[in-house]
């Protein structure tokens, strides 16, 4: 075996065929751990300076790890689909060795814990952990701006920058720059599903106490839940499989397939690219002979008074009150505004707010009974420049990132957010895809045949981003 | 077949030899259900318009299901130990065709949802439920007293009426008069062992989680637990493993047992015969070879602050805040009190109580990890009486009932309470002995030696609670 070619041409991505693929050529020896891991260094190298992806990389033990993974494996041990696959990790994940900094100057390391069941799970598969993705402070946040700790810059647009989508934006960014195979993100409101989204990726919102969350800093546990920001479905699955040790079948057959579409909310003042790309989806998936029928999810508006009513007191009870006020004179102005709003919510109105919120569980499974999975546009807008923001009128149109994602959250459900920019839009879009609590594999398999028929964008080109060119 | 001799002659106890020894007789023809239930009918009728154990008694259903019990039997088929037993339900618990009150003169029973687990699997397991016993108003109190919906009266003095211990307080009494051969309550922060303590029997406070509290008003979800008050640790144990199907040991060897016995807080300003009996039973375990070793918990004074943060604002959101204005003017002034402290209760402070409650648990086991239980005074007095409580410091002194339960609660334990009072007492004391989390088959082997080497008095006589008399 020579792996000299790979390792001498680090622009060759190991990752264009997806997990699978190169798991095949890692075991018929055209690939190998470090070439990978070499390759996803140098892109960090040539353009992390400028997107701000990563956070923290730990190139020396990345190495060592590939160096090991490949020892292993060329004697006899094979650790599954995931072997040698190198990794981002959202900077809210404690993982052993790294610093955490939950995309906060004020120091909470200690509130994340130590690492936690899918770090070490990734690591058991194989994976190798490059390092740490920015995030937005307490992942309080979807348009991934960090004013505390630097904005990933959304690397669909060189000339100016727009948001990445948050609050897992490093991990968004990072693997649509290359920079990683995939990478791990939290999902409170969107926050998986939204950088997705605006980075033409895919995610996996796993289904609320699924995937487990030790180790992740506590935004709100009523809410949070924690998956892979990827390339495709199929990465997704492969991902799934492995964390979860279940069986996920690869594909769905759409012609047996009905999909919910809701009337209003989720389709309001949606952006034209947004709605002609859906509208288009749609197209395509019904030609393939998906049926949609119109669904009511009159709770979905919900999210409005149940958000502020759970999400920040839960943030504040893991910061403390105290923390909170020593934190917030160098916090982002969004994040501690939001958090500084749970400081006078009674405990019944909480308490009255988780109660209406484990009632929509089963309420909105009972309204999807007649259908298979429901679909809407992930964000009802596609990146905005950072620049537009001076402007109130698209500063708060920008707080509505997480309209379409938080009641999947509300509901307890699993999500995918697809790309489908390439349908018709200059900028990322995104199709969310969602199913009943605890149907992971089942959206997955539905998933993967959608993005077969509807085909995904090729990962963004970086040549304006070069910092070392 | 005959029993006309048994009903014809109802004053002959079917449970003086408890559970085991009803099962025994029922099956080979020397007792019916029938004679069971009529003899507690019997009871009801000539005590209860004094001691006001029952709020609600279905004489023709109990009867009836009673007759069809006998039948099942009589055509082979055979439901196990509880077959045939008539037992009460805390006016806390759904039963079907059965009103529910909580306690309370606002209606609320919409808010115990329908009949649950437990009491469906005492029905399936053929006991008979004769009707609902009297509760402080939502649980919420340990003395007993219900100034809405009536205080049941203290069997164990018919001179003057004394506590009857709270809030299961019409379980107890109705087990004491022989109402019934056990009644079923709930113990939040000692609502089981405390009524159990003041009316000399056993009462088992189950693991937090371990039997399903659905059917039952919450009061606090978070530290809710139920189980029965019963005339030992031998029918606590048959109830159990009816309930759990799970294997409890008979008994455990006293030689190889370890407790511990807590430095200070639970000896603070005990009753003379509280301390006495306590030290009698301990005296008695050590000379059959238990070891006793001094443990420390000082954590067991965060109840002080614990509850009022978790407890009042639990209520109120099962209440709502305008369920809440609209019950006060007819609720109890204690209960009232409570509920009311927990409205200006901010939401990160309630989250802040939940998270130490639930640091908490590890952390004692930790203590434990040495003694196979702890041991301490169930109550700190022994029943006072209605009119000593015109004294406020008596009044004062009342509300410390649960002082020594509510420790349990906070840290996710199991415990009993075993009656002590005939070592040396002229009321009711009890003895309470806690185990781990989860560990309620351990904890009932444990007892039931603990029972068997300090004896346990007979049922109060009721000669002077005669009303038809």
């Amino acid at each position: 075996m020579t792996h000299s070619s790979i390792q001498n041409n680090p622009t060759t991505d190991p990752f264009a065929g997806g997990i699978s693929e190169f798991a095949q050529r890692l075991r018929n020896g055209d690939m190998t751990a470090i070439s990978a891991t070499d390759y996803c260094l140098s892109r960090i190298k040539h353009y992390n300076d400028r997107l701000g992806a990563f956070v923290y990389v730990d190139e020396a033990g990345a190495r060592a790890t590939a160096h090991a993974i490949d020892a292993l494996l060329d004697n006899g041990t094979d650790l599954g689909p995931l072997m040698g696959v190198p990794i981002g990790i959202k900077d809210l994940f404690a993982v052993v060795g790294m610093p955490v900094t939950n995309g906060s100057l004020h120091p909470t390391a200690d509130l994340s814990g130590t690492e936690g069941t899918i770090v070490k799970r990734l690591k058991q598969a194989g994976a190798i952990v490059l390092g740490k993705t920015a995030t937005v402070e307490f992942a309080l946040g979807a348009t991934g701006i960090n004013e505390a700790c630097g904005t990933p810059w959304n690397p669909h647009d060189a000339t100016e920058p727009r948001i990445p989508g948050g609050s897992s934006s490093g991990s968004a960014v990072a693997t649509a720059a290359g920079m990683c195979a995939f990478a791990l993100g939290t999902d409170t409101g969107g926050s998986v599903r939204i950088p997705a989204c605006m980075n033409a990726l895919t995610g996996h919102k796993t289904t609320h106490g699924r995937w487990p969350v030790d180790g992740v800093f506590p935004l709100s546990p009523t809410l949070d839940s924690i998956g892979p920001i990827c390339r495709s479905v199929e990465d997704a699955r492969l991902i799934h499989q492995a964390m979860m040790r279940e069986v996920v079948p690869a594909t769905a057959p759409l012609r047996a397939l009905t999909f919910g579409i809701p009337t209003g909310y989720f389709f309001d003042e949606l952006d034209e690219d947004v709605r002609h790309t859906f509208d288009q989806a749609v197209s395509l998936l019904g030609e393939a002979g998906v049926q949609f029928v119109d669904i009511a999810l009159p709770e979905a508006v919900e999210r409005e008074t149940l958000f502020p009513a759970i999400v920040p007191a839960e943030l504040l009870s893991t910061l403390t009150v105290d923390g909170f006020h020593s934190a917030k004179a160098s916090m982002d102005s969004v994040t501690r505004a939001r958090a500084e709003a749970g400081l006078g919510l009674e405990a019944v109105d909480y308490l009255i707010a988780r109660k209406r919120q484990a009632a929509l569980v089963p309420l909105i499974q009972q309204r999807l009974t007649a259908v298979d999975a429901w679909v809407a546009p992930t964000c009802p807008f596609t990146p905005m420049t950072l620049a537009s923001l001076q402007d109130p009128a698209m500063a708060a149109r920008s707080l509505q990132a997480s309209r379409n994602t938080q009641p999947g959250n509300l509901f307890g459900e699993c999500s995918v957010s697809l790309p489908i920019g390439h349908l018709g839009a200059t900028l990322p879009t995104g199709f969310q895809l969602s199913c009943a609590p605890g149907q992971d594999a089942r959206l997955l398999s539905i998933a993967n045949a959608v993005q077969q028929c509807i085909g995904q964008p090729p990962l963004p080109n970086l040549s304006g981003f070069d910092s070392t060119a």
